[in-house]
């Protein structure tokens, strides 16, 4: 393979002028948008909307007359396209932590009999970690185990079943129809963090009849740093889902300052605090994004990108002591691509410094992201030439790149 | 009285250039900034900035590089300032709702041998509804008690009192440091609503050894629609406190990847998931207006301007059928000032659609914002003469204000 073969991908992509909807440094081959996506071009249009006319001349009429109020279920019933579920099933709120122990919650109360919760080891750790805190509270037993263990794991003293869907390291994907229903056959809920699943590959909630989810806006959606969240649930779950953080936003009539709390009997039941609007926006920006073509043609790319990055890093960096992490079938991988390194922080940060930007994840992983919106098969090419040189000069060895920063 | 006299006390206003920090519409007077406060004029080129260079050129690395990393602490610890905090005890996350939530139930880790919760009936419903959302989790009990029983129903077996420092309707304030010595007296924590204070009203929550407090940041503080909350933790109680909301954020390492949550040491063990950067960097430019004067000129001027309303109202609109809501003694109020009306909706709604700005909460409240860095007494004139020609020609009886809003 050749670059011009790499070119000759990029001219047939049916998502080619995508591209033109974001803004990118230049000189920049961005692999990092599985952890902060650019920024949309028409974030800055709608910001100036929003602060100068919604916010600065109309000030609190706006939550009426610019619909801040409805922008919640307005921005999760776009999200919802994406991820398979029903306009009325999705929500924006808070961030994804917040949710997960939401939706836990939510689960334990639905599961009254049964106090137990399984999730793998090596989940992102902040799901681990918030199932942890919400577990003791609720007296309930959190099981953490290995991957091959979990669905042997769910048992008839189960309430919940959480996993994610594309492993934030190995991207490996798991088989949501199969799980759900293993863990419906033992009675389990079933809650899936899609944080780097939405906006990325293919997914069908409704489809695979998962009861939760939960999924981040800031990746894959690109709605900025620390987007708000989304959450999901299943339509034959509304109402009878009680959540611990019963806000007034949640409440069945926020405005009617009721002395005690009574649900909304729909999706806004998961609503706690007052909307975060700038955020809500930003994050509309980016979900429109991706409503301008199919979550099938971003999937289709998306897998073309990541086998091209694999084969090409396979062939043109051998022997540099890369070893891939997850699965070489890229029909079972989300849209990042893993690669341990002895020297991975300082081999990232060698790549940052040649305008190749991926990140590094403990202990040993180079990861890169292949967002199919604004890359192309080209770039890809590109950033595994400018790997190959500094891992030949062994640029990487360099002190400068062995600095840890606050955030990796 | 006569105009004139307003005008001499706006000529001797030591605040009178902060108005220029403001964005306002022409036309209006805007009384209801203790609901959302009107845009600081450098939230635009911030946010420029933000979004132009930091997002769309520096992405990723303006993590680091940008300070977002750390900007919960950095902008919680300027408003540490205004509300008699060390700047290690306070930090901006999520909601106000669910900030509460994350302290109350902390209150309940630090005191386990105690289960019951002490609230106002009548405090902000949001409160209330969080509390028993925590309470039925936790097995736990909630007390709501009218406001004269509250101090009384303090026992041995009481983990918590909640209580709003400023009263959401009748502006009414608690005595800081007389009821958490009578909560400390009874072996209880405090925690206090700090929503209509911080910004607006005197606030030593050091001097007053308070141990807990939540507040809003779209208010006083004049951060944005649904603005990031804040929430502050006596020193004396971090490392001790446990928060069941154990994100990554609050995580001792959050780039360690640790299998395990281990609290962060100080007061970032509050944080939960990714920190709201949009939100956070309006919110440190509405809190950066506040830090150019005192807190104690921002609460004199307040006081001035509410009781100028009062008298008159009393003097220029008797026999209107409106009655002062809450003290009379300016000392003993926030910086809103209710009316209740029979027709209040319609009321306010007449009053909106002739540039007065002010709000309306069930049953028949009508409430005033009076903000001292933006708002004059000559302001406080004009708007009295509104309202008298509304009421004098009942021009609030008429249909179109009467249809009730989603918001009101």
């Amino acid at each position: 393979m050749i670059r011009a073969d790499a070119e000759a991908l990029d001219r047939d992509d049916p998502l080619r002028r995508s591209r033109e909807l974001f803004e990118l440094p230049k000189g920049v081959i961005y692999l990092d948008g599985n952890s902060l996506g650019p920024i949309p071009r028409s974030v800055y249009p709608t910001m100036e909307d929003l602060l100068l006319r919604q916010w600065g001349q109309d000030l609190i009429t706006s939550w009426n007359k610019a619909g801040w109020i409805e922008a919640p279920q307005r921005v999760g019933g776009k999200i919802a396209r994406l991820i398979g579920a029903r306009a009325t099933e999705v929500v924006v709120a808070d961030s994804t932590s917040v949710n997960l122990y939401k939706l836990a919650a939510g689960a334990l109360s639905l599961r009254p009999g049964r106090r137990k919760i399984v999730t793998e080891a090596g989940n992102f750790h902040t799901d681990v970690y918030v199932l942890e805190g919400l577990a003791r509270l609720a007296g309930a037993t959190l099981e953490v185990l290995p991957r091959a263990e979990v669905l042997g794991a769910i048992g008839d003293d189960t309430a919940l079943v959480m996993l994610t869907h594309v492993h934030y390291a190995t991207a490996e994907v798991w088989d949501m129809a199969a799980v759900t229903a293993a863990a419906h056959d033992r009675g389990a809920l079933m809650l899936w963090d899609l944080s780097h699943t939405a906006g990325a590959v293919g997914c069908d909630l409704n489809g695979a009849r998962a009861d939760l989810a939960v999924g981040c806006g800031y990746k894959h959606l690109n709605g900025g740093p620390g987007a708000p969240a989304f959450l999901y649930v299943a339509e034959r779950h509304q109402g009878a889902i009680a959540t611990p953080l019963s806000g007034w936003m949640g409440h069945a009539a926020p405005f009617a300052f009721e002395p005690r709390y009574s649900p909304a009997p729909d999706i806004r039941a998961q609503l706690c605090g007052t909307p975060p609007i700038l955020g809500i926006a930003a994050l509309e920006c980016g979900v429109d994004t991706h409503l301008s073509v199919t979550p099938q043609a971003v999937a289709a790319k998306g897998r073309s990108l990541c086998d091209l990055f694999i084969r090409l890093v396979e062939d043109r960096c051998a022997g540099y002591g890369l070893t891939l992490v997850g699965p070489r079938d890229v029909a079972r991988r989300g849209l990042h691509v893993s690669f341990a390194h002895a020297d991975g922080y300082a081999l990232v940060q060698a790549l940052i410094a040649r305008g190749v930007i991926g990140d590094f994840r403990d202990p040993d992983i180079c990861r890169f992201g292949f967002t199919p919106l604004y890359l192309g098969h080209a770039e890809v090419w590109d950033a595994v030439e400018i790997l190959r040189e500094v891992l030949a000069s062994r640029a990487f060895e360099r002190p400068e790149f062995r600095t840890r920063a606050a955030v990796t």
